[in-house]
């Protein structure tokens, strides 16, 4: 079941429901505005995540500011933003099953879409799903730029997973994809330095490999929002695929140099318990607020901690008693990881100024398949 | 958005589409029938916990078999209860706000509904949310037995609360709430034994304190899965809280003295990626299976590890190329926390000898409010 909104348009922030994922609306617009600056300076474009946002609002605004599309991990995102009209978006990630195949090709009938591999049964299989619905879908190689995780290896093995892809009827070579997931979150910058110079160095030695053997290579795809600028000024990369940069979360700015943007997503919780003198306990746990990258922060409150996160308890903390939140006061906390913070609401609560300007449902929330 | 279910009755477990989660229907019943046997021995009774299932279906399933009701955390999990049938839920904690309390007391026309408190503040607000609707509930004092989390200290400031509440002209007197909730994951049974009689000890005083004062003490409520033989033999305590026992978790298990409980709750993922020969990757990284309370465990599959969990991708790492899972196989996973795990489905996919037998929705997911 969907949850209903936990405010309407019009509330004050102290009157909205929680937990509720609250979007700071004045420093979000910033941070689209920031990112469309930061990349008019290289020769790459902006291809945002969904996986962060999950939704085609938030989409359609990245696109009005000079995206050209979207990434998605999943199809069942990739339907959420198709049907709510993204003309273009590209899946990130291998695709298995005849299933998932057949409803990814539905959708070429409708937005372009793309998907990556890094196997030749996989090609084969898209291929099949391609016939089978009379459409014609680019098909990028995954290499393995050093986060050993999916991708094949650069250079000769991604040349001739290109060829087979190219040799195939309904498909044509897309490009390579080549993202680095663990360097995003790399603290020091000079090894996020390093890391992306390796990694952009194997992407340009394939993509001059597939030219040798007569094969144009249109994208070469990657980047996070913890080291985007380094793809974009690489002269190899293509196109950006940073999400996060859009609200920001605790454990990218805890990286030594912190990207350029502001914290504008938070889950605003309530003080449901103060019994003890050093403790005041919110009703967002980890299941409103994932602690997958370390413990979310409590905005605006210094010598406030978030100590210790439950299923639906949240641990507050003070040194000083007489900084204890009070109960039922509401508290803005910053997530450890925005992307699977979103994944938990059903509606981003959108702020400006101390009043609810808009709710927007994540409307691919839970979208896994 | 609700996701469609991922698979139909009378299919075979391979065919479910990923990642999905799965509920093996003989070892869940023969969980709860495990638990009403070891419960029968003791004067207690089960009110489970519906935090773990968010299910009405489940949670008939346990009253059928001796439950005396059910247990939730929030108000919006309460409704899904209340609205699908079940006649006696316990909010088994605090709740602060107007909105929320109108919406618990609209619950005690069509349901048993009672809540818990740790402040005086909170019984004025419980009392007039009540005379408002013309209702008349129990409410519930929790003392803070060790965790160091919400409730009052045990003994005067509980037995204060308690006049306060049966002073109160809408309320009655629910009895204790006395969870030890950190006490569930201690390792060494000894020490999980000492945690849990102090608990008793504090609980069995307040009690005694309540009777000099002239208060009966109907409920002592508490325990969960990794302590409860123990409190349902301290004597004092008379509904023991317990959730995760209908499915197990990887966490559970690694007690050393773990529940006679089986694991019953799997996600069924799929290998999308095998481009190295020591790893392979599924389709469900900590979005789908939450990490909070550590990693996943692959079933049944000696030398196969769950080894990372980004957003979408679980890494496995063999040891022997020979033992990698291959491309497009299906794998179950059982969860280190089931909590959360369940929370992040809309569909349980109930399979038995290996078919799909039933799908029940995950009714309260989301219900955090």
């Amino acid at each position: 079941m969907m949850q209903p909104p936990p405010a309407e348009p019009g509330m004050r922030e102290e009157e909205v429901d929680t937990p509720a994922l609250l979007l700071d609306l004045d420093a979000f617009e910033g941070n689209l505005d920031a990112m469309a600056a930061l990349l008019a300076e290289h020769p790459v474009k902006l291809r945002a995540h969904a996986k962060t946002h999950k939704s085609p609002v938030i989409a359609r605004l990245q696109m009005e500011r000079g995206a050209i599309g979207q990434c998605v991990q999943k199809v069942a995102e990739a339907e959420v933003l198709a049907w709510g009209g993204i003309p273009d978006v590209m899946v990130t990630n291998q695709v298995w099953g005849a299933r998932k195949l057949a409803r990814l090709m539905a959708l070429a009938r409708i937005s372009r879409v793309s998907v990556c591999t890094d196997d030749a049964a996989q090609v084969a299989a898209i291929e099949a799903a391609a016939e089978a619905a009379g459409v014609r879908i680019p098909v990028l190689v995954e290499i393995d730029v050093g986060a050993a995780r999916c991708g094949v290896e650069p250079g000769p093995p991604a040349v001739e997973l290109a060829e087979r892809i190219a040799a195939s009827r309904h498909l044509t070579f897309g490009g390579l994809q080549a993202y680095h997931g663990s360097a995003q979150h790399i603290r020091a910058p000079e090894r996020r330095t390093e890391t992306i110079a390796q990694a952009a160095d194997a992407a340009r030695r394939t993509v001059e490999q597939l030219r040798q053997r007569g094969l144009d290579c249109p994208v070469v795809g990657g980047a996070g929002t913890g080291t985007f600028r380094h793809e974009a000024a690489s002269g190899v990369y293509t196109e950006i695929q940073a999400g996060s940069y859009a609200f920001m979360d605790a454990d990218y700015a805890r990286n030594e140099e912190a990207p350029p943007f502001r914290h504008a997503l938070f889950v605003l919780a309530t003080v449901m318990s103060a019994a003890q003198p050093h403790i005041a306990v919110v009703d967002a746990g980890h299941k409103a607020i994932p602690t997958d990258s370390g413990l979310p922060l409590v905005w605006d409150r210094p010598g406030v901690s978030y100590a210790g996160a439950s299923d639906e308890h949240g641990k507050l903390t003070v040194e000083d008693p007489s900084l204890r939140p009070r109960l039922g006061e509401k508290l803005r906390l910053v997530p450890g990881h925005c992307d699977p913070t979103v994944d938990r609401f059903d509606w981003y609560v959108g702020v400006r100024k101390g009043r609810v300007e808009s709710l927007w449902p994540v409307a691919a929330r839970g979208a896994m398949a």
